[in-house]
């Protein structure tokens, strides 16, 4: 028996509400591209929402063609007989306003203008993201939501969406996340930004007419990515200190294993992702940060919170360190709110999150089974 | 009592035997820029070298002018009185083959086409650099060295030069230093180099005939050099999440101090620093392996060492960890090698081995006097 969803469509909400965002702009409409996995039930409460991490998207599991040579990017969590099991859940994948696949953003025609948004298009947040996709739960008919499963970025939609929406989810199951990011992520961050900004071929962000792309700063993005995906010990297990070619070049073309690595997964991204979205992405995590957003202590941030919540973090994740999750389980704690916190252990850094892993798997379907 | 070397000047040793690089390509001759203080003895035996990291050079202390605004970059360490102190020692700093600061590199002339080395300057070694060294050592009249003091890549050419010229020196000091780099220290090599390379200015490392420079390449290895350089604790207490004007700009402006900080670093280094030099000390970095250039495991190529050692590493660098400097420690005591361990509580990273800390110069004081 497959455990795939098999073969799935895109589909396109157009919601005509004005959409208010944090930094005091508006969109007076907006699209969000959406998948959906699995049937929503009569009474309409087996609805589960997995929003995306910083280069994610709303194409969760299954594939467009019998062809295609990848499924959805969390393939191996969302299926039939899968932790996510589709038998069970109506699933929502969606993606972002500002998103690179398909929902309204920098790329799209702004309305007022008749012209491509480019560089006019507004920073978006974490708290616009889940403004966005409650139009789009209320629009699919579903009060409350079972449950947000997200990991990275999207754990913290998943925070926000416990605290802006109480009533509207059961069950929180945040995954790598953190309440906030480091001076050092931030810093990670503005890194790729600049590389983008000061690519000659960024245009200010109006790339577009010019029909080019700052692809040299995307990679270095990219690449820059990636180091904080893995983990040292993951990284020296795969690559070490493997050379290509088994002797130094002594010149600067790819010499050691990890080199071309970086190099490919960069070249890949640099010709596939929108810089646009990139650097809004990469704002939208140095701007969550929920003590600003409600000016309070973490602690009376949550107390809103009505879901249960399961909170995962991995041994080896430089990003968002088990220290981080712990953050948030103590202020769920403090609030009386029924918290379950498992750290896996894992080699493979924070992009553990992605990856089978028995026990996080285990753990994802007993909790929703609960 | 002034604890300064005061004024100092450098000087230029030029050396006309060729130099036979580990590439394979030979210099036919070369210069070193080089600064002394305090006074050679007449036993000559009381020299001291400090071979600089990656962004240092010959310049290790005192001014140059009275109104300089900064002193050369370890004046904490070295001086009348200080952990190193020029009362006793005769100390000598020199800038590397390939360096930025004067010796031979891209930047000269090439003696066979009378033009500008450009990208045709070889690739140099942590072996060229300490060949060329002790060819300045002899220069100088000195047959063995009392002590090298080297931090990082200093600390490289510290061990290189126990292994090539295991008479010639008494004492190793080698502080926050590895055998070898990580795949991830590579990782971020690779990704300054690669911003370097792909800098529409950097026109294959021949920039100079073009009267311009790659400063956006180089801004971005400087920033990412920058996160490397510090913890994660010493950013979040230096920076945190302190916004320059207390408040989001929804823009892709400097916003976080931490932002402001790294784009001030990078814009400094971008105007000062010699891409080709970059590029380099990375490559030395990367290719820096005992075990590769030996063939030997580490405790076998230690077999030859005949100095004392004193191992130094800092609690917080991420960079060259603990662990590291232990390698070093067990292939040396495999050989029954004298050798010290300490390990210095510091909150600042790797940057650690620059700054003042009592313990940490009060260690190197009690070495070199024991």
């Amino acid at each position: 028996m497959s455990r795939s969803v098999g073969i799935v469509k895109s589909k396109i909400f157009h919601c005509k509400d004005e959409l208010s965002l944090a930094c005091g702009q508006s969109l007076k409409e907006f699209e969000l591209v959406y998948e959906t996995y699995g049937k929503l039930n009569s009474k309409k409460n087996n609805a589960i929402l997995i929003p995306h991490a910083l280069s994610g998207n709303h194409h969760v599991a299954g594939k467009y063609h019998k062809a295609d040579k990848y499924p959805g990017w969390w393939d191996n969590m969302v299926g039939p007989g899968k932790p996510i099991d589709t038998n069970q859940y109506f699933v929502i994948g969606v993606n972002n306003i500002g998103g690179n696949d398909g929902s309204t953003s920098a790329k799209s025609i702004n309305p007022k203008t008749k012209k491509i948004w480019g560089s006019s298009f507004p920073i978006v947040t974490v708290q616009d993201w889940v403004l966005a996709q409650k139009k789009l739960i209320e629009y699919l008919g579903i009060n409350q939501l079972y449950a947000i499963v997200g990991g990275s970025l999207g754990g913290m939609q998943a925070i926000q969406w416990s605290i802006a929406y109480p009533d509207a989810v059961k069950k929180i199951l945040c995954i790598a996340a953190a309440p906030s990011l480091t001076a050092q992520n931030i810093a990670f961050n503005e890194i790729a930004r600049q590389a983008i900004l000061q690519d000659d071929n960024f245009f200010k962000g109006d790339f577009y007419q010019h029909h080019t792309k700052p692809k040299k700063g995307l990679r270095i993005a990219r690449m820059l990515g990636h180091i904080t995906y893995l983990s040292n010990d993951a990284m020296d297990k795969k690559f070490g200190r493997k050379l290509i070619q088994g002797k130094y070049n002594y010149n600067f073309q790819k010499n050691y294993e990890i080199e071309s690595y970086l190099n490919y997964q960069g070249d890949k991204f640099a010709s596939s992702f929108d810089a646009n979205t990139y650097l809004r992405m990469t704002k939208a995590l140095d701007y969550f940060d929920l003590e600003k957003i409600y000016k309070k202590k973490l602690s009376k941030v949550c107390s809103k919170i009505k879901a249960d919540y399961l909170v995962i973090s991995f041994t080896s994740d430089w990003r968002f360190p088990p220290a981080r999750s712990k953050e948030i389980v103590t202020a769920l704690l403090d609030n009386n709110i029924n918290v379950t916190y498992a750290e896996i252990k894992a080699e493979t850094g924070h992009d553990a999150f992605l990856l089978h892993n028995d026990h996080y798997h285990q753990l994802i379907s007993n909790y929703l089974r609960s």
